[in-house]
């Protein structure tokens, strides 16, 4: 059996980019024109599942032994790790049983279920998610793969890091990252130790620059706002995530439901691309002029799996 | 002053690819599951300015001598040409007038305006584009750019072709490709002389594919039905396209303006990708089983410049 205990490291990023780039091509490095400047966009909407989290997906799977393949795997996910977990568990023939909030997007649980897993569904406010997917771990036994509080899941995000460096030519001068419990930010700081790691978080649901502040695990309060980004709203960011920021990365920065709109409205009319609301954060955040942008800064979109009645009206406004 | 009236070449193609090579970026190859089929969709709607145009653009201005750059250039087009042509004459320093239908989508309009070209409206059934080009080009003396009609406009749309093949490391079996005039599928056809090449047009506005069943350019009735795909109504192809495609392409098929439509959707959902109507008639084709794939089969999606309202009805039926 693995040990889901050691500490990611930039080494396991090369080897998860290594991995990776023998069964997906790169997401394609766009340019993008920001007022007056010029930098670029990571479309990680454009994975075969619309989102970056099939990389940590199967740099995870792919490394548990054959007993533990045999013993199923379970995620608690929104959507997005939903998918990149039940994508590499159908690859490897792996049972795969997904725990989402009911309130999920509803192409996320189509997607999900289309791609063999099975759904456990739970209520967003008032049950507790972990507890709900320890009580079928406890049943099961089989292996829990967390969406961000794992060594193999960040160096799996990382790997986009690699990706980026050798599509520019050299390390990025600064990334923008879209941020829910830390494991795409911690990921990318192994992978480019030179550039500038900026996690954004959804107004009210900072968990990552909470702790990032206060040195310790912030948990979300019961009051903790509505947020139109349902990717990234993790009760709490985890030790082994706030480990590998601190001192890696500022707090970051914060955006609103309505600059998060703004920015999925630039993605259709200059960019052609559908991005989700969580996945449009980093954007949001430099066209916002939160963040400030060079020739060598990466914006990382991180999904587009979205209804299409939402995003409708989002760009209809 | 260069001659207009030569035939384009596929060593013209590879010399315009190596040009554009060094301008822009590779759109992406992108992997896609149709049914049971796995192929690829080049998202020529991820370039600058939303569509391939931007390739003929550019191979035909660079190319002008001083003495034609500094009379200006003059284009008709529903939108994508007119961006093409606006956007290289902006980078070379040269005056562009474009003579686009007064029912253009608006976002074409404002982007076309937005690159700095000047404007000139015509009512699409009534008024004759061509003699309203004519007439500015006796005043101005400017240099006619047509939209597919020009050996360089062929050879740089060819381009695309260089690109896919060097993207898929061998000649694709397969090009799909919408087709207005034919300047894309003629120089597909250069490009990738192996290539099945099916010109995919709008049911009703087939120009390309009636002209290659009767063996001579055939012109529009006025009774041509209604068509979502407004970068795909050409009044007919040319000489030149026919010429080049005579022998090499089969006539291809047409796509209804549901099919249409549900290749956008496909597109939304499946891809994350913006595609307009007429960018979507490939696709289109491939969805409603028209065209056989194999694993070397490219769609190509032409463009994305579509109003946010239109696309809203169309995502959310």
């Amino acid at each position: 059996m693995l040990n889901a205990n050691r500490l990611p490291t930039a080494d396991g990023v090369t080897r998860a980019a290594e991995k990776i780039a023998a069964i997906l091509p790169p997401t394609p490095l766009l340019p993008v024109e920001i007022g007056d400047a010029r930098c670029w966009v990571k479309a990680e909407n454009l994975q075969p599942i619309g989102a970056f989290k099939i990389r940590g997906g199967w740099h995870r799977l792919s490394d548990l032994t054959a007993e533990e393949k045999a013993r199923g795997v379970i995620a608690v996910s929104s959507g997005n790790h939903a998918q990149g977990v039940a994508w590499a568990a159908r690859r490897l023939g792996i049972a795969a049983t997904i725990v989402m909030p009911r309130d999920a997007p509803q192409v996320k649980l189509n997607a999900t279920r289309a791609l063999g897993a099975e759904i456990v569904l739970y209520d967003r406010p008032g049950e507790d998610r972990d507890e709900v997917a320890a009580k079928l771990q406890a049943k099961s036994g089989a292996v829990l793969v967390h969406a961000f509080a794992d060594p193999w899941v960040i160096e799996g995000q990382g790997s986009a890091g690699v990706e980026i460096a050798q599509q520019l030519g050299r390390q990025p001068s600064a990334i923008i990252a879209c941020c829910g419990g830390g494991g795409l930010a911690a990921g990318l700081s192994l992978a480019c130790p030179d550039a500038r790691i900026t996690p954004v978080e959804p107004a009210g649901w900072d968990m990552v620059g909470q702790a990032l502040r206060a040195g310790e695990v912030v948990r979300a309060g019961e009051d903790a706002p509505k947020t139109i980004c349902d990717a990234l709203q993790p009760v709490a960011t985890a030790p082994i995530n706030l480990g590998v920021l601190t001192g890696r990365s500022e707090p970051g920065v914060t955006v609103t439901d309505d600059e998060v709109r703004e920015a999925q409205r630039f993605a259709f009319s200059k960019l052609q691309l559908v991005v989700e609301p969580g996945g449009a954060a980093a954007l949001a955040a430099a066209l916002s002029g939160k963040v400030p942008l060079d020739a060598d800064t990466v914006i990382m979109l991180t999904g587009g799996n979205t209804d299409a009645a939402s995003f409708a009206r989002t760009i209809d406004k």
